[in-house]
């Protein structure tokens, strides 16, 4: 493939299939450039994830949102160490979801986790989305895929939860730790809604302020209306300290023995797959999908009804 | 058209035709039924939206958006009140952008603003997705449209600012209006990155806090790096009290009359139509495009490459 300019600069002048051994090699800075392909959605992708394939084992993936304060970062860093402490070699992917709100935030957290920096059994990388195919929805499992075929056993996918977008981007995980701070009656009520919809385990951290037992309350209140399953146990943890991560890695061990039985884990990993593929054909569409002035023109004359002109547009295409 | 059971109670038992009549009419129960409508993702809004379109007569559209806490709901009843004042009819669409994390908050901001519910010149409604076809991107124009075709001569949506689905609805409006509050270091920084694509208008408010000046410098350091024409001025103002709203409906009049000339706010409008058919369009594309569960298998089971799946799944859709 070779590939030239900026192109060469990225794949470090490897042709695809060199930069996809390395990878399984357990190289770093492979994994990373394989990543920034990813991320920058260059069409050598392809190739180098089908090369990567065979390698892929199943790694498990751990998804942790919250929303910003939440203390994400320090909580995801307390995990690498007990997952190292472990055995386990551990990668983390930062996930920005390419809001313009919350950009720039999550660099930061990279930061504040260099205490691994010097650890060559950890891997933490940040992904923003610059125009992939499919969005960070479909970026999101490459990297993950990626990850898993350098070898990493475990992969902690982190990232700001508020939106849609990020409880898209936490399903990518096996198990979803959703963390709440105390007394933030606001962020509570607000995640009321959703929480138990995507939340494998709850986490109240900081529990070293006053209100964590107010708040470990109103979190069991909500999941005893709950008719699922899996009950999400709630976790109170300290994660500057380290308090409370061992329970939090209990917690997720129990969560990851239980999806093994019933078949939930294989109906997850289904699901996962079922959702990269429609981003991805997604992405394409989108680039067909452009709106001519003249139709636009129409529409905003009120000449035209707008769902008139969707329904043109996709006959256009062929669609 | 007729329609049965749930439709029939939705539409009162009227023809598409006659609701739309009646929304012409000024009739606020109508209109409240049209946006259930396309709430619901209801078929018949095509025909309501088309028998609509000859009276939608370009409201302006102020956008309202910021972090929860900032205080929307506050400044918006205040603007309803400086609008009402100078002799407009208004209208609030409050946009929930149906992100799990956030529902139930707008509820309350309805709640809040009933001070306006006896002013028969103002219609105040909020609207979730409850997968209308394109989702809110769709819908919130649809709403806006048939607020204008209802007389309101000034429409104001309001959405919690967060992610990206909030930026794609602020992006209906002609001017918005970003809120931010003073002392916020998290909220200020998380806002940088974005804040300036998207403000027309940037208001402190609360801004009896210690830490306003400080805010607002930040601000004014971070509009100086911008090289738009439109430079967002700063207001500031305490949404309770009514306090700096006068300014705040200045600096949005001058930004009405700098949309006025050089043709821009003929190019938004142009834009925020070619959105609008996009989502809708993307809409049908969604509901074709159902991946196949010996597809979603064969992924999972890493056989074949999402890519490769992606691909697989478009041509046998025919697009």
């Amino acid at each position: 493939m070779g590939g030239a300019g900026t192109g060469e600069a990225v794949t470090g002048g490897a042709s695809t299939d060199e930069l996809a051994e390395r990878v399984q090699a357990g190289d770093q800075r492979a994994l990373a450039r394989v990543i920034s392909l990813i991320e920058s959605g260059d069409p050598r992708v392809r190739s180098v994830m089908k090369a990567l394939a065979p390698s892929v084992s199943g790694a498990r993936v751990i998804g942790l949102t919250g929303a910003p304060g939440a203390g994400k970062s320090t909580v995801t860093s307390a995990l690498v160490k007990a997952f190292r402490g472990a055995g386990e070699r551990v990668a983390v992917l930062a996930v920005d979801p390419s809001s313009p709100f919350s950009g720039g935030a999550l660099l930061g957290d990279r930061v504040r986790m260099q205490g691994h920096a010097t650890d060559s059994g950890v891997f933490i990388r940040s992904m923003a989305s610059r125009g992939q195919l499919g969005g960070l929805a479909a970026a999101t499992p490459q990297g993950v895929r990626a990850m898993d075929a350098a070898g990493f056993g475990v992969i902690l996918i982190e990232t700001v939860g508020v939106g849609q977008a990020e409880v898209e981007i936490a399903s990518a995980a096996d198990s979803t730790i959703v963390l709440v701070v105390p007394g933030m009656g606001d962020s509570i009520q607000a995640a009321k809604a959703g929480v138990l919809e995507v939340a494998d385990v709850l986490v109240v951290n900081k529990a070293d302020r006053p209100d964590t037992q107010a708040t470990v309350r109103d979190l069991r209140n909500m999941i005893a209306l709950s008719s699922a399953e899996w009950k999400p146990p709630i976790v109170t943890t300290v994660g500057t300290s380290g308090e409370g991560i061992d329970d939090l890695v209990r917690q997720l061990d129990r969560h990851w023995e239980w999806l093994g039985t019933g078949g939930e884990r294989e109906r997850r990993r289904l699901g996962r797959a079922r959702d990269e593929v429609t981003a991805l054909a997604f992405g394409v569409v989108r680039e067909r999908l452009a709106v001519p002035d003249e139709l636009a023109a129409r529409v905003a004359a009120g000449e035209t009804g707008p769902l008139e002109a969707a329904a043109e547009l996709l006959a256009s295409t062929g669609f």
